[in-house]
Protein backbone atom coordinates (compact mmCIF):
# COMPACT_ATOMS: atom_id res chain seq x y z
CA UNK A 1 0.00 0.00 0.00
CA UNK A 2 1.28 3.15 -0.92
CA UNK A 3 2.18 5.59 2.09
CA UNK A 4 1.28 9.07 2.04
CA UNK A 5 2.81 11.88 4.36
CA UNK A 6 1.39 15.19 4.45
CA UNK A 7 3.76 17.72 5.99
CA UNK A 8 1.96 20.55 7.11
CA UNK A 9 2.53 23.82 8.67
CA UNK A 10 0.58 25.07 12.46
CA UNK A 11 -2.15 23.72 13.70
CA UNK A 12 -5.58 22.81 11.58
CA UNK A 13 -8.53 24.91 12.87
CA UNK A 14 -11.57 23.76 14.08
CA UNK A 15 -13.92 24.24 10.98
CA UNK A 16 -11.55 22.05 8.94
CA UNK A 17 -11.55 18.77 10.66
CA UNK A 18 -14.32 17.32 10.12
CA UNK A 19 -13.77 16.96 6.27
CA UNK A 20 -9.95 16.27 6.79
CA UNK A 21 -10.98 13.44 8.95
CA UNK A 22 -13.38 12.68 5.91
CA UNK A 23 -10.71 12.97 3.22
CA UNK A 24 -8.19 10.78 5.49
CA UNK A 25 -10.95 7.82 6.25
CA UNK A 26 -11.77 7.52 2.43
CA UNK A 27 -8.15 7.42 0.94
CA UNK A 28 -7.28 4.97 3.79
CA UNK A 29 -8.18 2.28 0.63
CA UNK A 30 -5.92 3.37 -1.56
CA UNK A 31 -2.70 4.41 1.00
CA UNK A 32 -1.71 4.41 4.63
CA UNK A 33 -1.72 8.62 5.52
CA UNK A 34 0.70 10.06 7.52
CA UNK A 35 0.15 13.69 8.80
CA UNK A 36 3.57 15.54 9.85
CA UNK A 37 2.33 18.76 11.80
CA UNK A 38 5.70 21.47 11.93
CA UNK A 39 5.36 24.33 14.71
CA UNK A 40 5.22 27.36 12.53
CA UNK A 41 7.99 30.02 13.16
CA UNK A 42 7.15 33.34 14.74
CA UNK A 43 6.84 36.44 12.67
CA UNK A 44 7.30 39.80 14.74
CA UNK A 45 6.39 42.48 11.52
CA UNK A 46 4.78 40.57 8.67
CA UNK A 47 6.35 43.19 6.43
CA UNK A 48 9.88 42.44 7.07
CA UNK A 49 10.97 40.28 4.21
CA UNK A 50 14.34 39.38 6.50
CA UNK A 51 12.35 37.85 9.23
CA UNK A 52 9.76 36.00 7.01
CA UNK A 53 12.99 34.29 4.84
CA UNK A 54 14.37 33.74 8.01
CA UNK A 55 10.94 31.55 9.54
CA UNK A 56 10.77 30.32 5.81
CA UNK A 57 14.38 28.96 6.44
CA UNK A 58 13.70 27.79 9.70
CA UNK A 59 10.79 26.19 8.73
CA UNK A 60 12.26 24.33 5.81
CA UNK A 61 14.99 22.73 8.18
CA UNK A 62 12.05 21.10 10.23
CA UNK A 63 9.88 19.99 7.51
CA UNK A 64 13.47 18.55 5.14
CA UNK A 65 13.60 16.68 8.70
CA UNK A 66 10.66 14.83 8.28
CA UNK A 67 10.45 13.84 4.60
CA UNK A 68 10.50 10.16 4.14
CA UNK A 69 13.82 8.82 2.58
CA UNK A 70 13.10 7.86 -0.61
CA UNK A 71 9.25 9.74 -1.21
CA UNK A 72 8.12 11.29 -4.42
CA UNK A 73 7.76 14.96 -2.97
CA UNK A 74 5.61 17.55 -4.15
CA UNK A 75 5.82 20.81 -3.09
CA UNK A 76 2.61 23.25 -3.32
CA UNK A 77 3.98 26.53 -4.54
CA UNK A 78 2.22 29.08 -6.63
CA UNK A 79 4.31 29.12 -9.61
CA UNK A 80 4.27 25.89 -9.96
CA UNK A 81 2.35 23.59 -12.96
CA UNK A 82 -1.32 23.39 -13.16
CA UNK A 83 -2.67 19.65 -14.11
CA UNK A 84 -5.78 18.90 -14.78
CA UNK A 85 -7.31 15.89 -12.32
CA UNK A 86 -6.34 12.98 -15.44
CA UNK A 87 -2.84 14.88 -15.41
CA UNK A 88 -2.11 14.84 -11.53
CA UNK A 89 -3.22 11.36 -11.61
CA UNK A 90 -1.37 9.89 -13.80
CA UNK A 91 2.12 11.28 -11.74
CA UNK A 92 0.19 10.11 -8.82
CA UNK A 93 0.26 6.76 -10.31
CA UNK A 94 4.37 6.98 -11.40
CA UNK A 95 5.52 7.68 -8.02
CA UNK A 96 3.14 5.06 -6.76
CA UNK A 97 4.63 2.79 -8.62
CA UNK A 98 8.12 3.24 -8.68
CA UNK A 99 8.63 5.04 -4.73
CA UNK A 100 5.56 3.89 -3.34
CA UNK A 101 5.84 6.61 -0.92
CA UNK A 102 4.78 10.08 -1.80
CA UNK A 103 5.18 13.61 0.39
CA UNK A 104 2.73 16.31 0.09
CA UNK A 105 4.20 19.61 1.56
CA UNK A 106 2.22 22.79 2.26
CA UNK A 107 4.03 26.01 3.12
CA UNK A 108 2.69 28.51 5.55
CA UNK A 109 0.42 31.57 4.76
CA UNK A 110 4.61 32.89 3.36
CA UNK A 111 5.11 30.04 1.28
CA UNK A 112 7.92 27.40 1.09
CA UNK A 113 11.60 28.27 1.01
CA UNK A 114 13.14 27.83 -1.57
CA UNK A 115 15.73 24.89 -0.27
CA UNK A 116 12.62 22.97 0.09
CA UNK A 117 10.83 23.54 -3.58
CA UNK A 118 14.71 22.59 -4.82
CA UNK A 119 14.25 18.66 -3.10
CA UNK A 120 11.44 18.46 -4.49
CA UNK A 121 10.52 16.31 -7.69
CA UNK A 122 7.56 18.50 -8.48
CA UNK A 123 6.00 21.75 -7.79
CA UNK A 124 1.83 21.88 -7.81
CA UNK A 125 -0.19 24.70 -8.51
CA UNK A 126 -3.94 24.40 -7.19
CA UNK A 127 -5.29 28.07 -8.42
CA UNK A 128 -3.75 31.39 -9.22
CA UNK A 129 -6.17 32.43 -5.93
CA UNK A 130 -4.82 32.26 -2.57
CA UNK A 131 -5.82 29.96 -0.21
CA UNK A 132 -5.41 29.48 3.84
CA UNK A 133 -2.97 26.89 3.86
CA UNK A 134 -5.40 24.73 5.57
CA UNK A 135 -7.90 24.75 3.11
CA UNK A 136 -5.27 23.76 0.99
CA UNK A 137 -4.90 20.59 3.02
CA UNK A 138 -8.78 19.99 2.39
CA UNK A 139 -8.25 20.26 -1.30
CA UNK A 140 -5.08 18.23 -2.26
CA UNK A 141 -6.61 15.55 0.16
CA UNK A 142 -9.43 15.97 -2.27
CA UNK A 143 -7.16 15.91 -5.15
CA UNK A 144 -5.26 13.01 -3.77
CA UNK A 145 -8.21 11.06 -3.68
CA UNK A 146 -9.29 11.66 -7.24
CA UNK A 147 -6.45 10.98 -8.35
CA UNK A 148 -6.38 7.66 -6.87
CA UNK A 149 -9.91 6.46 -7.57
CA UNK A 150 -8.93 7.49 -11.16
CA UNK A 151 -6.32 5.26 -11.30
CA UNK A 152 -8.33 2.84 -9.94
CA UNK A 153 -10.96 3.26 -12.47
CA UNK A 154 -13.91 4.14 -9.90
CA UNK A 155 -16.76 6.30 -10.77
CA UNK A 156 -15.65 9.02 -8.44
CA UNK A 157 -14.49 11.08 -11.21
CA UNK A 158 -16.84 12.92 -13.75
CA UNK B 1 -24.99 46.32 2.77
CA UNK B 2 -24.01 44.10 -0.12
CA UNK B 3 -26.49 40.91 -1.09
CA UNK B 4 -24.38 37.91 -1.72
CA UNK B 5 -26.70 35.13 -3.02
CA UNK B 6 -25.25 31.71 -3.64
CA UNK B 7 -26.99 29.09 -5.68
CA UNK B 8 -26.11 25.61 -5.28
CA UNK B 9 -27.16 22.28 -6.72
CA UNK B 10 -28.02 19.01 -4.28
CA UNK B 11 -27.40 19.15 -0.54
CA UNK B 12 -24.21 19.69 1.63
CA UNK B 13 -22.20 17.17 2.73
CA UNK B 14 -22.10 17.09 6.70
CA UNK B 15 -18.24 17.35 6.71
CA UNK B 16 -17.84 20.48 5.00
CA UNK B 17 -21.01 22.02 7.23
CA UNK B 18 -19.11 23.76 9.63
CA UNK B 19 -16.40 24.69 6.77
CA UNK B 20 -19.70 26.78 5.30
CA UNK B 21 -20.97 28.03 8.88
CA UNK B 22 -17.32 29.64 9.71
CA UNK B 23 -17.03 31.33 6.31
CA UNK B 24 -21.01 32.65 6.28
CA UNK B 25 -20.22 34.08 10.20
CA UNK B 26 -16.96 35.79 9.12
CA UNK B 27 -19.15 37.17 5.42
CA UNK B 28 -21.38 38.63 7.47
CA UNK B 29 -19.47 41.37 8.52
CA UNK B 30 -19.42 42.43 5.12
CA UNK B 31 -22.81 41.17 3.14
CA UNK B 32 -25.33 39.54 3.87
CA UNK B 33 -25.91 35.30 2.77
CA UNK B 34 -28.50 33.99 1.09
CA UNK B 35 -28.39 30.32 0.01
CA UNK B 36 -30.84 28.77 -2.32
CA UNK B 37 -30.23 25.48 -2.81
CA UNK B 38 -31.40 23.59 -6.32
CA UNK B 39 -32.73 20.16 -6.78
CA UNK B 40 -30.31 18.09 -8.67
CA UNK B 41 -32.39 16.48 -11.25
CA UNK B 42 -31.36 12.55 -11.63
CA UNK B 43 -29.80 10.99 -14.23
CA UNK B 44 -30.40 7.52 -14.96
CA UNK B 45 -27.24 6.86 -16.81
CA UNK B 46 -24.09 8.90 -15.70
CA UNK B 47 -22.36 8.29 -19.69
CA UNK B 48 -25.47 9.22 -21.50
CA UNK B 49 -24.61 13.01 -23.08
CA UNK B 50 -28.47 13.67 -24.00
CA UNK B 51 -29.65 12.79 -20.21
CA UNK B 52 -26.95 15.11 -18.80
CA UNK B 53 -27.93 17.66 -21.04
CA UNK B 54 -31.76 17.10 -20.10
CA UNK B 55 -30.53 17.19 -16.73
CA UNK B 56 -28.54 20.84 -17.05
CA UNK B 57 -31.13 22.21 -18.70
CA UNK B 58 -33.87 21.22 -16.06
CA UNK B 59 -31.36 22.76 -13.20
CA UNK B 60 -30.95 25.91 -15.64
CA UNK B 61 -34.24 26.79 -15.29
CA UNK B 62 -34.88 26.62 -11.99
CA UNK B 63 -31.38 28.71 -11.36
CA UNK B 64 -32.35 31.41 -13.28
CA UNK B 65 -35.56 31.80 -11.71
CA UNK B 66 -33.72 32.13 -8.60
CA UNK B 67 -31.10 34.65 -9.43
CA UNK B 68 -31.71 37.75 -7.87
CA UNK B 69 -33.30 41.01 -10.08
CA UNK B 70 -30.16 42.91 -11.44
CA UNK B 71 -27.36 41.05 -9.28
CA UNK B 72 -23.75 40.64 -10.44
CA UNK B 73 -23.64 37.07 -11.66
CA UNK B 74 -20.56 35.12 -11.42
CA UNK B 75 -20.98 31.79 -12.60
CA UNK B 76 -18.38 29.14 -11.86
CA UNK B 77 -16.92 27.43 -15.09
CA UNK B 78 -13.65 25.39 -15.85
CA UNK B 79 -13.43 27.20 -19.23
CA UNK B 80 -13.75 30.71 -17.50
CA UNK B 81 -11.13 33.27 -16.93
CA UNK B 82 -8.37 32.91 -13.71
CA UNK B 83 -8.28 35.63 -11.72
CA UNK B 84 -5.37 36.13 -8.71
CA UNK B 85 -6.86 37.09 -5.22
CA UNK B 86 -6.39 40.91 -6.11
CA UNK B 87 -8.14 40.80 -9.72
CA UNK B 88 -10.84 39.17 -8.12
CA UNK B 89 -11.54 41.37 -5.08
CA UNK B 90 -11.63 44.47 -7.73
CA UNK B 91 -14.56 42.62 -9.69
CA UNK B 92 -16.37 41.90 -6.12
CA UNK B 93 -15.93 45.45 -5.42
CA UNK B 94 -16.81 46.76 -8.53
CA UNK B 95 -19.97 44.73 -8.66
CA UNK B 96 -20.80 45.62 -4.88
CA UNK B 97 -20.65 49.40 -5.98
CA UNK B 98 -22.19 49.10 -8.72
CA UNK B 99 -25.07 46.52 -7.73
CA UNK B 100 -25.01 45.48 -4.37
CA UNK B 101 -26.25 42.42 -5.10
CA UNK B 102 -23.97 39.69 -6.40
CA UNK B 103 -25.03 35.63 -7.56
CA UNK B 104 -22.34 33.01 -7.05
CA UNK B 105 -23.57 29.81 -9.26
CA UNK B 106 -21.92 26.45 -8.51
CA UNK B 107 -23.77 23.90 -11.17
CA UNK B 108 -23.79 20.43 -10.27
CA UNK B 109 -21.10 17.26 -10.92
CA UNK B 110 -21.91 18.10 -14.53
CA UNK B 111 -21.58 21.59 -14.71
CA UNK B 112 -23.91 24.46 -15.76
CA UNK B 113 -26.01 24.37 -18.93
CA UNK B 114 -24.92 27.23 -21.30
CA UNK B 115 -28.46 29.37 -20.67
CA UNK B 116 -26.79 29.78 -17.53
CA UNK B 117 -23.74 30.46 -18.20
CA UNK B 118 -24.74 33.16 -21.38
CA UNK B 119 -27.09 35.12 -18.45
CA UNK B 120 -24.00 35.34 -16.45
CA UNK B 121 -21.39 38.43 -16.02
CA UNK B 122 -18.30 36.42 -15.26
CA UNK B 123 -17.42 33.47 -15.66
CA UNK B 124 -14.90 32.24 -12.99
CA UNK B 125 -12.35 29.09 -12.74
CA UNK B 126 -10.61 28.51 -9.81
CA UNK B 127 -7.96 25.72 -10.72
CA UNK B 128 -7.63 23.06 -13.59
CA UNK B 129 -8.07 20.47 -10.97
CA UNK B 130 -12.14 19.04 -10.82
CA UNK B 131 -13.19 19.39 -7.35
CA UNK B 132 -16.88 18.52 -5.75
CA UNK B 133 -19.33 21.19 -6.24
CA UNK B 134 -19.64 21.38 -2.11
CA UNK B 135 -15.83 21.76 -1.43
CA UNK B 136 -16.14 23.90 -4.79
CA UNK B 137 -18.72 26.25 -2.39
CA UNK B 138 -16.46 26.19 0.87
CA UNK B 139 -13.71 27.67 -1.54
CA UNK B 140 -15.63 30.11 -2.99
CA UNK B 141 -16.77 31.52 0.12
CA UNK B 142 -13.40 31.85 1.05
CA UNK B 143 -12.54 33.82 -2.15
CA UNK B 144 -15.52 35.97 -1.44
CA UNK B 145 -14.05 36.46 1.98
CA UNK B 146 -10.66 37.06 1.41
CA UNK B 147 -11.68 39.92 -1.40
CA UNK B 148 -13.96 41.85 0.84
CA UNK B 149 -10.49 41.46 3.16
CA UNK B 150 -8.68 43.02 0.42
CA UNK B 151 -11.36 45.69 -0.15
CA UNK B 152 -11.59 46.46 3.55
CA UNK B 153 -8.09 46.73 3.55
CA UNK B 154 -7.72 44.11 6.32
CA UNK B 155 -4.40 42.02 7.14
CA UNK B 156 -6.32 38.79 6.30
CA UNK B 157 -4.69 38.46 3.03
CA UNK B 158 -0.79 37.72 2.32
Amino acid sequence: MVQLTVITIGALSSHFKESVSEYEKRLSQFCTVNNVNIKESKIADEDDRTQIENALSEEADRIISKIPVGAYKIALCVEGEMPDSIKLSEIIRKASDTSGKICLIIGSSHGLHDKVKQKCNYRLSVSRLTFPHQLMRVILLEALYRSFSIIANKKYHK
